[in-house]
């Protein structure tokens, strides 16, 4: 890994005035190790950077994790692995009810479609993506910079089956580093709690903190059939944090926004949040009744509510948010100052422009081309597996006859292990719900783009939104891997001739969608990136480089301290204890407190710490973040935050930004004294008290 | 009836640069003779004026109607009768499916609940109203001027039984009349065609133009058993209106906005719009999937669905123009003008104060209070009719003991007539939507205001909303008009007695729901009150009497043409004929004809205008108004308007604002060759063909 020199001083400001010592998820090429020492009073050195980063994990399912043991064991959150427990169950033998406790590691079972990854290289490309893109508009400077990545990464790749390599963009396009990951492609279950243990409190304790939740799962990482060998990992600690303990979070926060101009986040206020917000809660209101209809519906529907519920209520902090006037003034005032200061730079103004003008300038196609964008592109299908199969065949179909470089990028040779995992994958998929989800999706579609857009007419002909749902879901065969991986193999021979509705269907709409996508690429993708780049030259040149980009799901590192807050008149305290749980509980769902757990009363520690509130600075994709203390060992796993926290997308506030995390303590009391779990409490190398 | 001689001159002037011939929904006292004929080569005159408003008939459903004969046959919208339609069906005689084609008289059946409403007189009762407010403050403002109300109301119509009176609050508290009503308790349904006649295109449909929609419906007044006796009614004109012909649309629009200050509107924008809509859309998608289980449940739905999806694509209008810059602009524009004329006004400045900022200081306790006064108040019981009944009754019984001023506003003598028909009419309750809505509004109450709300723990105690939900619905008994009947009759002793379990429920809960409303109304509407009239001084003062008030639900008049328009490139045409209905229909729901239209094809006249789009400013409310040419004739009914002209809450702009009208020639067409009502025909003085 060749370590980047980028200076590490001085505070972030991001915002004017709000900076804060905790703000900032940092890449660990540019962490400023001396700054957090002299805050936080610790003496981490580059050593111990190394021995996080390498021990940190992502979770190809959009979380984080961290290994635990020297053969593979890797702790994260029970709901980051909620997929696999779902598709591990049938109606019958449901493990999100009952827990998934195997009794050794002969009875772990395996995640389809998970793959694990390590970092174990970074390196800078900025130049070769800045000159494959030179002097190209729209589509054209897209398509060239995805082939060039793709390329990158190839080569970077070649003949290293255990490695993947992936090209990323910092700082919305001011930097292109080169991330190199070992990966493992067989990860199973070792543990899960059962759903109402790990999510004490449902939706409504979601983003929520005084809280209770078992939020912890075991994982195991598998290679040639046999655990696989982890030099690189954190030593369990299952000590009680202690209030105002320093703690760093090291994982993959998805996306922020923080560095977008005041113009793109209106557009986010006025547009795409009311327009998502509302067909969210439709699709949530469609949900919740067909659970309501059975145990069955209710078991299948899970997965996809809890979804949809998490969003929602991460969007709806985000709403809160846009609509603050006080954050949005602070945003405004640093945007302003910036911009005042590029002005007074004439050199920079020539190099790099008023990329704010021309952001400004996008926002009204943004604001017309994003319905069909959104309805057509981005959520086309409304999470209907057979329809994203159908999709991923029908393109996988059309792209791979072409040279790697001519293809869509997500078609290019050096993301094919992934996408085959995923498409191969054996997971149940339900006609029930697929038909709900398509139902949804077509009536929705009709109605924001109207039903006299010609789109809309080609794809529903004289059918019924729900007429077609019903015959796609219940007649297509691409529940079956088999057939997914025959279809996949034979190309577009084997599509044409395929009798399957879903694959007839997308065939003959792939040519809309594709209409769509391009159209949003060219007229607004592009142009924004474009702008965006120039923004960050200039920022650059005006801030030096002692500044974090925007989270992309690549590795960061956060740090803080296990701290409470005050915010309108109420004060809560930093950590919460089993005696609370009991004390929460009604015993109405989702307020029940889970029979094992139950059974289990008489034997618990009351006075063992379950969650806590820590400063550092995360955010979805952050969960089941190692919670690393000042000697790098592991006390708990990120797995939420607060409703007020979701302003961090837009900038950190140190009043009211929390990250909520489960600690190692807990786990351990509940692998010891709730779930009978000796071998693994032995591989932590703690006390299994048997 | 003394009519005021307030000037009728000059433009209205609510939007600088926008104001428009077109705009405005005139009182009848208060109604621009002079400039309508002027601007639409007309020649009506006070005598006309008189003759139109005694013809129009306010429903106290929500609608508008007009008299077509003199035996108390009245015109409007199939959807202002929807309710009742499905009201006298059940699961197994639906005639929102058959339609509703009584061959006589005999056959007419009464909607349960429904009253018929003609404005006879209107008088000036500012200055009381004034008076009893003078002085005070807050809840005790509110409550002195409710029983003043009450008091002019009760003392007008005391001893007329056939009489009711309202006082009406004009111009947002500017002016205050007393309006005189001749009321008719006894309406009887006389003709509905097939709600997929009256709603082709469905909520697809619904706010668009071109329209192809049958939404026309009979009713008839009945005193005595006999029909009621109606020299004072509209001449139906059965032939094809024409481009550009003039329109007038007497009815009674619900409500508009246009006075409210910028700060108010970005409330609604930032706050209220987006609440009220992702709620109602999860409440939407409900009830989507609950209408697919069965037949049964599709029946069951119908009307609670119809209207939220009404109302959603309503707001969906309204929130697009307060996103509109331009629009929004505008409207600025206009308050700084007229703030800055009050400003060079010292004399003004002390009479009225600021009350632009009295108003923006509320904003902040507005958006605090409003998510309880919303679920707990305002949209109590989510729906449910069983929760209505029994807030009605328990209430009853908690107010009818005092004194008529010291009551509830609703409570107040002047309203019980019209309390008890709502109360015992007979009309169906269905436990499995009622559960559905208290389900529903039970979750959200919760999710919105949290679990940890004292208010919500009180509400739901240790049970779920769920299950809470299912045992109110399950157990009530109050679906039954004579159970209610005897505990309305039987006050409190008959209340505490009940074993009803949702009786007992609303008892228990009614003090958390009164002190939220006595909360929203101590410190939002009683002070948002005092500022608006304020500002209605200042208005008067700056703009003179020739402005016309905001809509609520009282007699309006107002006038355009018969008129397309162009917007974003597309122009379309203001007639719509028989033939495009048989072009637009695909077969699939909700494009299919209705079954009666389709087996009279041959014989029905394809060049019969079915709809017409109109510049006349109407809104919500307006729903059944007598569309009426120059010479008095009723030529259609206005039904609907486009999702474009919705902004038209907010503020009048000629070049989208488009009435939607479906005309007497369609009606008589359908009459005559499609259902196959010849009394009626003759009744109306048009040919019957046979």
């Amino acid at each position: 890994m060749r370590l980047l020199t980028l200076g590490v001083s001085a505070a972030a400001l991001m915002m004017a005035g709000a900076a804060s010592a905790e703000e900032g998820m940092w890449t660990f090429d540019n962490f400023p190790i001396s700054r957090a020492n002299q805050q936080m009073g610790t003496s981490i050195d580059q050593a111990w950077l190394d021995r996080v980063r390498l021990s940190s994990v992502r979770l190809t399912t959009g979380c984080s994790a961290g290994f635990v043991s020297g053969e593979g064991l890797i702790f994260t959150n029970q709901h980051c692995i909620r997929t696999c427990v779902q598709n591990l169950s049938t109606p019958q033998v449901q493990y999100n009810e009952t827990g998934f406790t195997p009794r050794s590691r002969d009875e772990e079972q395996r995640c389809q479609g998970m793959q694990a990854e390590v970092l174990i290289d970074i390196s800078d490309v900025t130049e070769q993506m800045r000159t494959a893109g030179a002097g190209l508009d729209g589509q054209a400077f897209t398509r060239a910079r995805d082939a060039e990545a793709a390329r990158i990464e190839a080569e970077a790749c070649e003949g290293r089956d255990e490695l993947r390599c992936q090209v990323v963009s910092l700082y919305r396009g001011g930097q292109f580093m080169l991330y190199t990951f070992r990966k493992y492609e067989d990860v199973r279950l070792a543990f899960a709690p059962e759903e109402i243990a790990s999510s004490f409190g449902g939706d409504l304790d979601n983003f929520s903190f005084p809280r209770y939740a078992l939020d912890g799962a075991f994982l195991r990482a598998y290679e040639n059939g046999q655990p696989a060998v982890t030099p690189n990992h954190f030593r369990w600690n299952p000590s009680a944090p202690q209030p105002d303990q320093p703690v760093f979070v090291s994982g993959t926060p998805g996306a922020t926004q923080r560095l977008l101009t005041q113009a793109q986040l209106y557009t986010i206020r006025d547009i795409t949040m009311p327009m998502d917000q509302i067909l969210s809660s439709e699709l949530r209101g469609r949900l919740i009744r067909f659970a309501e209809e059975s145990d069955e519906n209710r078991f299948i529907a899970a997965t996809a509510l809890y979804g949809v519920e998490n969003n929602f209520k991460r969007f709806t902090g985000r709403m809160r948010a846009l609509i603050d006037a006080d954050f949005m003034g602070r945003r405004q005032a640093a945007e302003d100052e910036f911009r005042a200061r590029v002005r007074a730079d004439q050199a920079l103004v020539n190099e790099v422009g008023d990329p704010w003008a021309a952001l400004e300038a996008i926002q009204p196609v943004y604001a017309q081309l994003y319905p069909a964008a959104s309805m057509l592109d981005q959520r086309a299908g409304g999470g209907s597996a057979l329809f994203s199969h159908a999709l991923t065949l029908v393109r996988a179909a059309q792209e791979l006859p072409r040279a790697s470089a001519e293809r869509l990028p997500e078609f290019a040779d050096s993301r094919l292990p992934l996408l085959r995992q995923r498409l191969f994958a054996a997971t149940p998929v339900y006609a029930s719900l697929n038909e709900i989800q398509l139902s949804w999706w077509l009536s929705k579609t009709r109605e924001v783009l109207t039903v006299d857009d010609e789109r809309v007419r080609a794809i529903l002909g004289r059918e019924s939104p729900e007429a077609m749902a019903a015959r796609l879901a219940s007649g297509s065969r691409l529940g079956d891997p088999d057939y997914r991986r025959a279809l996949f193999e034979g190309g577009m021979a084997a599509i044409e001739a395929s009798d399957d509705p879903m694959i007839q269907f997308v065939l003959r709409i792939e040519p809309i969608l594709r209409t769509v996508r391009t159209e949003w690429q060219e007229r607004v993708q592009a142009p924004t990136d474009q702008a965006s780049e120039r923004l960050a030259r200039a920022r650059f040149a005006v801030y030096g480089t002692d500044i974090y980009p925007d989270a992309t799901g690549t590795l960061r590192l956060s740090y803080g301290r296990v701290e409470g807050w005050t915010y309108d008149g109420r004060t809560v305290e930093p950590r919460t204890f089993f005696s609370g749980l009991f004390e929460r509980a009604t015993g109405a769902p989702p307020f029940n407190v889970a029979p094992r757990i139950e059974a289990a009363r008489e034997r618990i520690d009351m006075n063992a710490v379950v969650n806590m509130s820590v400063s550092t600075d995360t955010i979805g994709g952050s969960s089941g973040s190692p919670a690393i203390n000042a000697a790098g060992e592991i006390i708990g796993a990120n797995f939420d935050s607060t409703v007020l926290t979701q302003r961090n997308a837009y900038g950190y506030d140190i009043n009211v930004n929390r990250s909520v995390i489960v600690t190692a303590q807990v786990m351990t009391e509940a692998l010891r004294n709730i779930y009978d779990m000796p071998h693994l409490l032995e591989e932590l190398g703690v006390d299994h008290g048997n």
